[in-house]
């Protein structure tokens, strides 16, 4: 299997190509860069087998024959004539921005403003790789979820599959800053950084609010902050007036889950450290009974589980892989 | 006026000195330490003009003439037998620990176990430095709040004043590990903090819970985080259901720190970096209609506002002298 | 006292202003700014007494009675038809850019290319506020010196006073993020700098080595590294074949730093946390006999001793004050 | 393969665990730890295909088959009643503290103290697993070398086996602070080490020298620093009045590491983050002409190159596996 990273020098970009280095089935036949193609890859990432040796530019890329799956590491909104290239070429496109996570464009539009190419609107299709029930169709643009919704969802989805819809939950998230991308600004600088914590975006207006919505079925009150580090992300869930007791979610867990290696269920609480370079989530539940509220505890490594790691586990189900291929210190 | 440190080799303890330094009116007349008397105070505080050059122990502070005020920086339930001989010599005593932050022993008693003092309740008393309402005795034990209570009552205190108790809420608290205090801990070390954020402590189990609730009036879900830095607090607390504005809850706190020094109300989030070594809190307000939620953020520095600074705006009110009173860059 | 800050929103400039906030002699008649002037100060800075409430423009500044000293804390040969405007309106200019660090326009010009503005020469001048022989013109514009020449003199400069030039140094130095400025660049970012550590600049090319060989009188070969961290700038000095010990050289500091309450000298090797946010400098040496190599050691905060606080040091005695005013955290 | 590790508590004893779990060849018999056994492990690691389920302690480890490998993580001088036992089993043990680096006794007595288990010093061996002159005896015991030393010999053995002894070294070592070990110190703290940049143990007498020198056949003068951050260890060696130019050092480094996929050499200057938790050095040299200096550059990752990895690594050779096996993203 041949397969491409576009966008290879964001931050998900460069976890894309470092994780598919070690992959045993699927090659890297390019690394594409908008701005840096030519260039060796080593000014980027340390040099190991498995990658290639420069980046190719878009032009240079489209004279290669067409790999089995493109990783399409963009800005929200880019790329969309080469997406619709690649579909002509029968390249299954996995979109790491928000283009392709909703089916409705007005969905879409309510958050992001006009979809950039509606007419794709018809391959497009979303999920989760961690969800038993997904399907994948033959060929069209997968929409890889957002870091904060697939934290979201591991803890939040086999509850909703098991008890319904949950009316309202609050959304605490954490992320490491490398989740604000690679592009130089002010407040991504570790001289504002460094012994910062900050709350940032409106409440309710985060881009990434309908994706948890459409998960909880119901409302969700999400507030994401900065934290002082690179890679990591924690999130707590507050769901008041719960009428569940943390063994049932457990339970719940346990079920769908099964026979699922990334996923760390635990009575002690979640660590981002221990979940850094992994494709695992850890989760946790807790209950604070006199104020009759549920706590969920979840933390992924952004740019692994959030970002590279579940479009490589999307990649492997959708060619028919085992899920894990590729994305566990030993294979099953 | 001369003051004295006690437990002064701590994070709290070594904060009220640096402070206290730089104080025009009180004079460090000791910083006493148990384990550490005798030794240099520059094997812990680099040396400047207002520092003592050793640290004394009890004993020795004993045969000392006794101060106008004792600051007393230790675990909860410690130095008791002092605190006593303390009050016998007219001295006003200012206690970082919990001990006299409830007025009724079964309060304390619930989260804290058996008080270890209960005949010196009756001298104890405790509020925020921050409520023009707050009133201070001739004498006694002022119970000085805990850090994310003081992060919270700084938010909600004024609108407990303006409209009452508030049923529910929900309380995410984020704190750099100087919260944790400065014996060694595994969980503390940077090997295991580097890249890491985590939840601890149960819901509703943490000691800080009843001073949240005696604030609000109603219920508090308190749930707190370690955060990869030193110095800093935030706390995001979240009122669902709440029929206010946030223009309403601005006009609030305007009103009540109206001429307060110390509180920066702004439209944009807190950082804690921009108020590491202040005695100054940053307060926000947001709301998510289509969620019909009130989201309130506060950051203060868990050392400074959340600890000595507050303890030390505390004393200048206590001794008659302005509320302000070195703890600003300069005098008002 | 009237001073001004010019480029009062990059790390120095803030960290002047922040430091001027407390002096109780100069009061702060504007803060300047090219590209923020009109904006409200506290986008930038926490409000604080002693602070004004906005920035303003080079335009307005140049309409308001002119101060007794400028700190222009701009990029290395920005502002020079500023400095001459304020020269000709007896305005002291205090720059903490590289232009008036070199009696010699050519050797200036060895490391930064061709001057400025090599008229203005005459008018500068240059020095350590802790050298007891500085001396001060009755104006002028005084070349403040970079963070690593200082925490480099403050160790070197007595030593060469009392024993002649050293001929050869290596002098390995490590700093902060914030010294490379709040010019958003890739390799600043947090996610780039998070468990990263790393060398920079050519040996012999950055641009801080002759004014250290100017300290030492002999050869000084230089590597600066960035640590991740804001504050704090660390240097490790060694000195092959030397024939001095450890205790001469404390024996040396001493003398020259009589009476100085910003020299800190110990037999524990420095920590740039315990002279954040002080003017303070922390000195040690160690010998290795076996290997005939004398180390010294020296830290100070790159933002404060390393920028702005030396500058007010310098106004400090520029204007006849004690040294010290306003950098302690109590008056001598 | 059969392999086990002892002293899996510690950091490197975490470490190996989670690289051995991902080796093709090795597998994980046991993980055993004198004070953790019984525990699950996932109290310390998250967990994963490839690693036990819990610690044993030496008790129940010495009733299991012998393992072909122990990798025994222990303090220098722990343990060595079972070293003697394992040799006598048949085991190859390869010891990561300090007892075996040393081919002389009286070369270890002098930085630790008399030798813990003399006897077994003719079991004994060292070496750098990267040297292709490198040698394995049928069993014994191997001394994996320091974190420092591997960073210095990597960049200075090369030159020491084209050139012959370097007679004068300065080696400025940086590492996180994992390179300290995982008991919890005061100063290890990130209450302590946020913002903290430091040099620790006195010049000469760090345990590390005699390793060094013993590669560079001359004196090293060696000072280690502490850096802000969990993993990672930078080394900067300048070789004062050395008539080699930086391309001559490349091409020698080029020469000796043919092949070698775990050594990568650049113009531009190594940076910890991009060898984090990989088997890889990153190497440059440069040169100040005006100086005559020579500088060397060399970044690695503490515990995997300087510990756990390098294990890894020679006991591939040991057992005549291809040395990367199971070290890199993707087998050669």
């Amino acid at each position: 299997m041949r397969v491409a990273v576009v966008g290879a020098t964001g931050y998900a970009g460069m976890t894309l190509l470092r994780w598919l280095a070690r992959h045993p089935v699927m090659k890297l036949a390019a690394a594409v860069s908008g701005h840096a193609g030519g260039e060796p890859l080593d000014e980027y990432l340390i040099p190991s087998p498995g990658l290639p040796d420069r980046l190719v530019d878009y032009e240079t890329f489209a004279t290669m024959d067409p790999p089995d799956v493109v990783f399409a590491a963009l800005s929200t909104g880019e790329g969309m004539e080469w997406f619709r290239r690649w579909l002509e070429a029968g390249v299954r496109v996995i979109d790491l921005g928000a283009s392709f996570r909703f089916a409705e464009a007005d969905r879409f539009a309510q958050y992001y403003g006009p979809h950039p190419a509606p007419e794709l609107l018809a391959y497009g299709f979303s999920g989760y790789a961690d969800d038993p029930a997904m399907t994948y169709p033959e060929r069209g643009i997968l929409g890889n979820p957002g870091c904060y919704p697939t934290a979201f969802a591991l803890a939040v989805l086999p509850l909703v599959r098991a008890w319904g819809p949950i009316a309202y939950l609050v959304a605490d998230g954490k992320s490491g800053v490398t989740g604000a991308g690679r592009r130089p600004r002010v407040n991504l600088l570790m001289g504002e950084m460094a012994e910062n914590f900050e709350p940032y975006s409106e409440p309710g207006r985060h881009r990434h609010t309908p994706e948890m919505e459409g998960v909880s079925g119901g409302v969700v009150l999400f507030q994401p902050h900065l934290v002082p580090m690179a890679q990591g992300l924690s999130m707590t869930i507050y769901w008041p007036d719960c009428p569940h007791r943390p063994e049932a979610v457990v339970e719940v867990w346990r079920a769908f889950y099964r026979d699922n290696p990334f996923v760390f269920i635990s009575s002690r609480k979640p660590r981002t450290q221990a979940v850094r370079e992994t494709n695992q989530v850890w989760l946790a539940a807790a209950r604070d009974d006199a104020r009759r509220t549920l706590v969920l505890y979840s933390a992924i490594d952004n740019l692994v589980k959030g970002a590279a790691g579940h479009a490589i586990q999307h990649a492997n189900r959708w060619l028919g892989l085992p899920a894990a291929t590729g994305l566990l210190p030993r294979e099953l």
